[in-house]
């Protein structure tokens, strides 16, 4: 029988699993090793089965609604003889009653080593395949780990590794390692089965034991149907017209003209209310900029004001609306009757706020959107800030343009980080947008457009959740290969789940099957807004990577020691140097109050700075490292200095050019830390900072933070590597 | 026999291990079930005690030599029948070839959940007692867990919680959840075995099955024998007089005289070597000071100087001696001979340089300091840092004198966290002081110093390595129950390990032991000086702590999710409030904009400070929380207020006397966020952490630094509590 016929026949039936003896067969059929077994229908049958296989064997009852065999006692193991396999077929069929429909006999398949592999559709990624622990202990361990399919020998190797049990799979007291050509094979079948069968809800391979002899075997299985399935691409996806979309993003991000729906008349303070117009004028926009409220008078702030959509002279490129959200299904129904498409709705109060009111008013506007074919940026979100279309929502936005993205679902985020990364880090941006609750636009949206956009050579994004996760997956793991996507994912904890529904009425989405996205699709994974500034750095200045082998070149033991737990915590390396490998006079560096081995805690090659240079030289030429961190302890050196504020910047440019040389391309960053916290130590370090990072230097206060920036680097390319691998391979 | 004889006997035989059967007997008579069992050495009898026991059975080969049984084919499971106990008998003995003494028969014990329970000496901690996931995927989970003898069934119930396996141990699959009682007579049953028989080296219990019914047996055992072995008081103890050296700590805590060996004559830069004599001076040690230089004038800094020890006109209270590693020894063997005995050497270049020529240096002077009945600080550090005294050993120490004491094994630590500390956080010190290679003084020493000063509340240690974890482990669980314990411990990866041995020569120990410490101990565990500044405020300010529910109150949708994820992950809990907790003018408070479920994200209550009063007053009122957290995003704030300085200090006025007030003594505490990085604002933060801290609000920067303090606040609270329940119950 085809795959096709017995799940349609199975369907027909209203059956909502496949029995175990087809779910098998099907799997068989897809590359599955599965135990050699028979299905029998009387006890003389069952006996001659058994002698068949030979002794011991297993016997199980059969049944599509027979779940959770063992505790049902409806599972025979080790039956050693005719007559205890007469016995067996006996107490299992009773045990069955009316849900019996044969019995199964299965060769005893040797081995201890139990796995588990499934797959299953998650309502936002689609497709996720489950390998991990199996056997009676996987509900105590629930050490599986997830991947989105399809999946590459490489991504199944990753797997293994994430697994804490994986030194089952290696050869483990006295069987043989796994083998990994067979289990890729059963695994890429499994979900070619589950790609090709869309009514295939569910697979559960349980156990899926690894023999002494290393071979994988499906003992159990379970094929879960989805009775009332609809094909893949129903399913949370409506048409979109994807250049239709670019272009409007273009068009918003490039406006000639906007106009502000709700502008505010009178002046008053900003907590009664945004004045987005105000922002807007303020901050320069060059174009041609309207006004509505109803009741204006003749202008606001200067301008023309008018009384609705319907009065513009034109239609323009963007609207903004601001109004109170009852009147916003109104005004949307306006931009629709008028022919405006653009549209960014920053009124808060819809399926954010969990209330009855706010439900309906987000279907509300959902529908007069899909029907009038709008792009609708939010509603609940700042919008737009592009510093080169002269663009903000928000008070003292940094007027400087540059080559970053960011794509936040909070405006609090955009705000808050564009300050912060340009006023500490000399990072600017290309576009900022924030999106909210994403009504018809989201994350995925932006992301495509930042990818095309020439201008943006790192995009950043901060997720509380995504619609479609599977198609923003794809999308990721395409942009990674060219540029690198920061990611700052919120609410993957409970009560962090909680809170993003109540903020952008977000679906925050499973942490295992997030670990999957960011082990698969390249994106560098940020766990705080001041990481993302760490990473941003890294990812803007330095260009290669060669491997994780790290120097670190600096002041203090007891930092010496923290540091090296960071670096192991992250996974670079801190090889030890050789002794003698350093010089001072002819002489190998005295080990008396300095660390050599690396970290290198020598004081004085601060206050010679050549001697810091030949350290870094002999570092390269002798290939003992792949990157730099120095770090500079700023208390220490402005007091040793004499507090010479002047000798500090020279440190910074020595660095900045010299030790930049000298590391030969490889990347070389520098760590601070500052404890008294007096104005002019404030000072010279952000003068040191603008030092370095004109030069391309990324600077970090603390090692761990450089550590973690570095490691992510690092992380990255290993991606791009792998990726690139099996591109040749294939 | 008696335990005493079957070991006595075992050691007679030179025997490093006892057999199985031995070691059940002992772990028998000690509380640990162990399963029936038979020592046969004939066929015929090993299936009478088969039928005894009746089928299925399970037989082993037996003997001293006998390791690794079922890897070698010693081991025969569910033996159902006289014939395959003959067949077993014989398949065993030959198996086992010469090392065989006879085979055991055991009861099949019925379980499918195999745990191990352990006891051995680690060579820094003394006894430690294990448990955790057992039979073949031990190696494969490492799942284990350790402690320190003896344990209270408190923190036994601890080890189990600590278990990644720990759903075993309930209800599982159709088997009853362990019986705890048994359970912890067996484990104290176990360690009190070790106790007593100081012989014994390592107690090895694996499996010990759990049964189906939650009964526990001990399936398989070994013990190991230290036949060379000494009594514990001789470990790594020296014998010393506590009193001794408390009033020796004093003295130089408090001195009226100190001389330094190898004052420095002349000017010059700070690198080619410290001046300590010229900073005790210059920080104004009002005592007598006595500069030693055999070559130096008549006067160093103006005091009269002496050409060595002996031609001093008093025995100094406290000596420093500053002279190359070579001269040391020559200097301690002076004191010893004047009759000096406190003594700090600040000189490096012994044991944690690893080289020879350093290690023997160490053995010389540890024992001139042996013999001579020294107290030493030191070599490698940085000293005693007093204000009260007027004593320190580097510059630009703050002269204000405080309730914190600092002990730590790295000078630079001491140095910049004082500073740290005191710069941003107002934290000042009553002592500080860096211990280096730990010769005759070490951390445990000072650590009881400062719980008996009274000037002390806090104490605080940066630790490498410790000698006598033990006795550490002893003090810390003493000091805890009186004054907070903060420890920042270094060196717990390879990296770490390997870098602390070249910075003090510390031997760092084993992760999972440092685990049990922090568990057992009450120590506070911070895992960086930000951190350990963060967690003393906490501590200073706060005094109680009635559970771990929070509320934030802030601005920021994107800060909110964050935070609720910071939350989660620490354990903290924050209730969602019920709708309509919090009214304006009577009404609701809106829903739009403004999440008001926990974290409160409702800006305007900054700009209506009574607002923000009343909601801590209801949250107090009604019990909904145990703590608080306001959150100032201060660019925000300083925007939306006009960039009014005056009113943001009003602000934190405000919540350091309403605020505080209205949360009736439960703890309060601020974060704030600064993004630009400007003077106006840097000086701002200065001026509100002042206002705030001034009040005993503690003031952290980042909501996720507050909550991980707090979080610290209440483990130690919890702490505090779960030993005054066990003393009353005991």
């Amino acid at each position: 029988m085809e795959p096709t016929d017995v799940i349609d026949a199975a369907i027909r039936r209203n059956a909502k699993t496949l029995n175990e003896a087809e779910a098998k067969c099907l799997l068989a059929s897809h590359g599955v090793p599965v135990v050699a077994e028979a299905v029998v229908r009387t006890a003389p049958e069952a006996v001659r089965q058994a002698a068949l296989f030979g002794f011991p064997v297993v016997m199980k009852g059969l049944g599509a609604r027979l779940t959770h065999k063992s505790d049902r006692g409806l599972v025979a193991l080790d039956l050693r003889s005719e007559a205890e396999v007469g016995e067996a077929f006996a107490r299992i069929r009773d045990a069955a009653g009316s849900d019996w429909e044969g019995c199964l006999v299965q060769a005893l398949v040797p081995g201890r080593r139990e796995f588990a592999a499934g797959f299953f559709r998650d309502p936002q990624f689609g497709p996720v395949v489950m390998f991990g622990l199996g056997g009676i202990f996987a509900e105590a361990f629930e050490d599986v780990v997830f991947r989105m399919p399809p999946l590459s020998r490489a991504e199944i190797d990753g797997m293994i590794e994430a697994l804490a049990c994986r030194k089952l799979l290696s050869d483990f007291r006295g069987e043989t390692a796994v083998d990994r050509v067979q289990l890729v094979q059963a695994l890429t079948g499994m979900c070619r089965l589950g790609a090709i069968h869309s009514a295939i809800k569910e697979i559960d391979i349980n156990p899926l034991i690894v023999q002494p002899d290393g071979k994988i075997v499906a003992v159990d299985a379970l094929i879960g149907l989805d009775t009332d399935h609809r094909e893949e691409s129903d399913r949370n996806r409506v048409s979109r017209d994807q250049a239709a979309i670019d272009q409007a993003i273009d068009q918003m991000v490039h406006p000639e003209s906007i106009a502000v729906v709700g502008a505010r008349r009178a002046g008053g303070n900003s907590l009664s209310g945004a004045d987005l117009f105000k922002q807007l004028q303020d901050f320069g926009f060059p174009g041609r900029l309207y006004p509505i409220n109803p009741r204006a008078s003749e202008t606001i702030h200067g301008c023309k004001a008018y009384p609705d959509l319907f009065s513009l002279p034109e239609i323009p490129d963007h609207v903004i609306i601001s109004v109170p959200a009852k009147f916003v299904p109104g005004v949307l129904s306006d931009c629709a009757a008028v022919g405006i498409k653009n549209i960014h709705i920053f009124t808060a109060g819809f399926k954010e706020t969990g209330e009855e009111e706010g439900l309906q008013l987000q279907v509300k506007i959902e529908d007069i959107a899909q029907k009038g074919g709008l792009h609708v940026i939010g509603p609940n979100c700042m919008g737009l800030y592009v510093p080169g279309s002269r663009m903000v929502t928000w008070p003292e936005a940094p007027a400087r343009s540059g080559p970053v993205a960011f794509i936040s679902q909070s405006g609090g985020h955009a705000r808050d980080f564009t300050k912060l990364a340009s006023s500490r880090f000399g990072i600017h941006f290309s576009v900022v947008v924030s999106y909210g609750n994403a009504l018809t636009l989201d994350g995925t949206d932006f992301l495509r457009y930042a990818a095309k956009d020439d201008q943006t050579r790192v995009i950043l994004m901060y997720l509380e959740g995504i619609a479609d996760g599977r198609a923003f997956f794809d999308v990721v793991r395409q942009v990674s290969l060219i540029k690198p996507v920061i990611i700052l994912k919120a609410g993957l904890t409970d009560a962090g789940v909680r809170v993003a529904a109540s903020h952008t009425g977000a679906l925050a989405g499973s942490r295992k099957i997030w670990d999957a996205f960011f082990c698969q699709s390249g994106a560098v994974r940020a766990t705080s807004l001041n990481e993302m500034a760490a990473f941003t750095q890294s990812f803007l200045h330095l260009k290669k990577c060669p491997g994780r082998r790290v120097a670190i070149l600096g002041s203090g033991g007891g930092i010496s020691v923290n540091a090296a737990d960071a670096c192991t915590s992250s996974g670079l390396i801190l090889p030890a140097f050789p002794p003698g490998l350093f010089t001072v006079d002819g002489e190998p560096m005295s080990t008396a109050g300095n660390i050599i081995t690396n970290p290198i805690d020598a004081h004085r090659m601060f206050f010679d700075l050549p001697l810091l240079g030949r350290m870094i030289k002999r570092l390269t030429e002798g290939s003992h490292v792949d990157m730099y961190i120095v770090f500079l302890q700023l208390d220490w050196l402005f007091t040793d200095s004499g507090r010479d504020v002047a000798y500090l910047e020279k440190i910074a440019t020595y660095i900045a050019t010299e030790g930049k040389r000298l590391a030969d391309g490889n990347p070389l960053v520098v760590a601070w830390r500052r404890n008294l916290e007096i104005p002019v130590l404030q000072e010279l370090t952000t003068r040191i900072q603008r030092v370095l990072l004109n030069a391309g230097v990324p600077v970090y206060e603390g090692i761990s933070s450089a550590v973690s920036a570095l490691s992510k680097l690092a992380g990255y390319h290993e991606f791009i590597n792998r990726v690139e691998t099996e591109r040749k391979s294939s």
